[in-house]
Formats: C-alpha cells, sequence, structure tokens
C-alpha cells in the first residue's frame, strides 16, 4: 500500500483530542513541586523528570505515527524537522525550529521560542541547575528509541534561566538499521 | 457595565490554548505512580492528589472566569450546572450530568462517562483504595473555594473501579454571601 500523506502539524493538532493548556501546566508544575520536594537534590528532580519523559514518549510515539500519517524518514534530518514541525506543534500545540546542525548532519538543536510548559513559572532562587522542562528531552529520547535511534537529548539554552529561546540539542549517538529476512508483500 | 452574555462550554472550549489529551493522560500517569512510590500508603497518594487539585483549582479559577464570561451564578445549583457543563468542558474537553440533588439543594452529584485522565489506565490489585482522579476533586474544591463557597467533593463511582460512570458528590459546606460596603459603581 502506498504510504499516506503526512499530514501538518496544524491538521494534526486540529483533529485530535485536547484538554486545555492552563491545566496541563498547572499539573506539570505540580509535579516539579512534588519531586522537589521527594527528592530535594536539584539533580535528582531532572534526572526523575527526564525518566517520566522517556516512560511516556515510549508510548507517545505510538499515538504520533497512528495520527499523523508521517512516513519513515529518509534520514536524521527529516526525523528532526518532524519532530520540530509534526510532533511539537500535535502535542503542545507549538512548532520548533531546527537549526546549529553539526557537519556529519547527526547533532542539531531544536529552538522554541513559546513553551506551554512555563507559562506563569518563575523559579526560586534555590531551584539553580533546574532543567524544568526535563520532561520534553525524556520525551523525546523515548520516542526516538522507539524507531530505532539512540539520541542524548540536552537543553543548552533555557528562558527559565534568562536565555532568549529554550534550545534543545539532540544528538544522534547510534542508529539500528532494520533489516527485514522478508519482502513487505509476503 | 452590563455582563456579558455566558459563553457555552464548546465556544470557550475553541477559543483557548490546548495540548494533547494523551500528552496530559500520560503526565498525569506519570505523577500518580510518583506519588505511589514516595508515599507507598494509597490513602497518602489520595490526599496529596487532592491537594496538588485544591492548588490547582485555586489558580485555575482566574483562568475560568477571565475566559468563560459567567457572571455570578444566583445559586449553587447554577454553579453546578457551570462546573459541568462549561468548566468540565473548558478543560478537559468533556461535559458532565449534574444529578441526584438533596431536598436542600445543597448536595449534587456531577456525572461523568467520559474522562480522559484515565484513558489506557487499568489499576493494578495493590492500587485498591486509590482515587486515581483525586485530582479533579481537589481542583473542584479549590476553585469553588475562590468564589465563597466551601465543599466537600468525594468520588463516589469510578469506572477504574468497575462502575459504570464516574460520579463526584459535591456537598456545600457553607457560603460566605460577600456584602460590600461600597456600590459598584463608586
Amino acid at each position: 500500500m502506498a504510504p499516506l500523506p503526512a499530514r501538518s502539524g496544524d491538521a494534526v493538532f486540529a483533529n485530535i483530542e485536547h484538554v486545555n493548556s492552563e491545566l496541563f501546566t498547572l499539573t506539570y508544575g505540580a509535579i516539579v513541586r512534588q519531586l522537589l520536594t521527594d527528592l530535594e537534590e536539584v539533580e535528582e528532580v531532572n534526572k526523575q523528570l527526564d525518566q517520566m519523559g522517556y516512560n511516556i514518549g515510549i508510548r507517545l510515539i505510538d499515538e504520533f505515527l497512528a495520527k499523523s500519517n508521517v512516513s519513515r524518514c529518509v534520514d536524521f534530518k527529516e526525523t528532526a524537522e518532524v519532530i520540530a514541525k509534526v510532533g511539537f506543534k500535535m502535542f503542545l500545540g507549538v512548532s520548533a525550529t531546527v537549526t546549529n546542525w553539526d557537519t556529519e548532519g547527526t547533532s542539531c538543536s531544536l529552538v522554541l521560542e513559546d513553551n506551554p510548559l512555563v507559562d506563569f513559572v518563575e523559579l526560586p532562587d534555590t531551584c539553580q541547575g533546574l532543567c524544568y522542562c526535563n520532561i520534553l528531552s525524556g520525551v523525546i529520547r523515548g520516542a526516538l528509541e522507539m524507531v530505532s535511534m539512540k539520541t542524548e537529548v540536552t537543553w543548552v539554552r533555557d528562558m527559565l534561566n534568562g536565555d532568549d529561546v529554550y534550545e534543545l540539542r539532540v544528538k544522534l549517538l547510534k542508529q539500528v538499521l532494520e533489516e527485514y529476512p522478508y519482502k513487505d508483500d509476503e
């Protein structure tokens, strides 16, 4: 069967179930607050948020593949564009820009100017070093792992720390190429 | 100034920022899992979810009043209808039914047949007694407290425990009537 055409992020976003963004923002804030209370160490909170995101990502990829009609990406460059333009739009309602590619084409940045996770958030001084949005990097890492790409995803710029945008660095560590021992139409 | 007409839940929902429902569901699931790990006692998890919801509700009421154009409700009956038809729709994208009023008009049930918080959720036997959606009862309690209604909100039916719907019992304990020492146009 010929693959269905990929749908734009806007089209996909319009056709899926939603909840109010502020409810999500406040609920996410409640998680971070809870972890800060329970774990005390900011570094532990970052780890836990990343792990939560990873667990979400390995499930969310199914929804993404089912609803977006995205077909297999030819390379990591196309994958990054799909995450930025379809994935972010579909789940958070905002798009990212892909930039700062390295020469090998295995590392790039996803830049977000708008980020619903942080609406109304201000970090107290006691939260120095907190990667507030670390759940997002975990989601991307988890989702990509399910399509055979092992990645490292880290925040390099963060508006909560005074930067002018959010910048996520995505580095492809290993790509497992699937080889089928059978033909598609068998 | 004459009050603006109240907007329907659908109209309000269409005009606010959204995120993907599954992302919200999985994120909420991550909170519950985290609390179960950290607190161990199911009763403590119920309390903590309710408290988180309360903290969210006391903030979410502002978004609700700003976006819904709902004017002051004449009584608790109207308040319950507004929560069911506008509040639930605006934040979760689903509506509730108000039913089972007591004779005094101070207790009613909000019945939900669809609940995005629990999509894909199955509780293991070790979670007996868990009120998985307790954040919702907390949100309602918190939001109502900010408009001077002290309430008790409890789950009486829960599809995760085998019931056919979700039923939240809302009991008005005390209503503080605001009296202004000045006239509106002073």
